[in-house]
């Protein structure tokens, strides 16, 4: 059904096992690509201007988004390369993926009681030039759990929470976390898949 | 982290392997049974009163989910148990999961270009008594997609089209279909997991 256009490779420039899932799943055809990008330095490099900090988050997710994209282009002439990127943000700080089941113990008593920010980055690039770009947010709110409630979950999650920026899989126990969810499940993953199908189908990438 | 109470069995009034899913992942200890309430009569037997039609179906959508723990109650006193179901509504009509493929076909057709409302009805009974009801919608509208489109979607899904009422699943090619999904990931599979967990919080099943 999804068969790209014979004209158009299409890429995805993120070694992301779960968007590398989500793309395959709905259908599409393509080869994923890491793009080797030096992420931190991007991010130290990244100057916020004036933006407000939620929004300069936005904006970070979309640089980053790009420049994974503008790698990968670079080494694919003429193919459509999907660059995502996604940044966790609670209380304006941004937060990385824990290393260690101290850090996240750390990072979710900050979660607890209070909202989250997913910012996702969506971008299209062709030989070199960004020709789409997309931001979207997911808030996720967390319940003012128990410690008690926090031991047991770190205890059966084991080291698998350190596999996600947040501490936590959606379809698994990490559920019991919340109290709260806004914002569709693709965006939430890292991937807001609608608005990149529409795209996609206006490209003539996939079947309309 | 989320044994149940010793003192409380916690049964699902359902056979549904998507919300069996849904518990198993989220770390819950229950037992599934199958409720073999009689959906069609249940159905037959609905009377709307003055209700607008969307609210007649979420009426409906909790009476099917109140039957079906009820007649599981009966045969588990002291269990709380979960009864859940989920309705598929467009333009006012109500859909039953299609037969086959030119059944699927129909509705699809129907579907498209339009939007549907997901009804889910969640109630916990606990000796013959309902102690909580709850009702959610999702709203979810498909695009204007082409007889080609729909034909290899067809061809794609095969039979898995008849295994869901709408004729998708979303974490397969179904999300192809979609132009926009109001809506949490959890009511849209038919089991509003964040109401339910904290439902269960308070009773004491699940550890908060």
């Amino acid at each position: 059904m999804t068969e790209t256009a014979e004209s158009t490779k299409l890429i995805l420039a993120s070694a992301s096992s779960v968007r590398q899932t989500l793309l395959r799943n709905a259908g599409l055809e393509f080869e994923a690509v890491d793009s080797r990008a030096d992420e931190d330095a991007i991010k130290a490099g990244f100057a916020e201007g004036d933006l407000e900090r939620d929004a300069a988050t936005d904006a970070l997710a979309l640089k980053l988004a790009e420049e994974k994209a503008l790698a990968v282009s670079a080494r694919f002439p003429g193919a459509l390369v999907i660059g995502a990127d996604q940044i966790l943000s609670c209380m304006g700080k941004r937060y990385d993926k824990p290393k260690s089941m101290s850090e996240a113990r750390a990072n979710l008593t900050e979660f607890r009681g209070r909202a989250h920010i997913l910012h996702s980055g969506l971008v299209l690039v062709k030989d070199g030039a960004t020709v789409w770009r997309h931001s979207a947010r997911a808030v996720l709110t967390m319940r003012a759990f128990s410690d008690r409630f926090l031991d047991h979950y770190l205890a059966e999650t084991g080291s698998m929470v350190m596999k996600s920026v947040g501490c936590y899989q959606l379809e698994g126990p990490g559920v019991q976390l919340f109290d709260r969810i806004e914002g569709d499940y693709f965006s939430i993953l890292g991937l807001p898949m609608l608005p990149l199908l529409a795209e996609l189908r206006r490209n003539g990438v996939v079947r309309a």
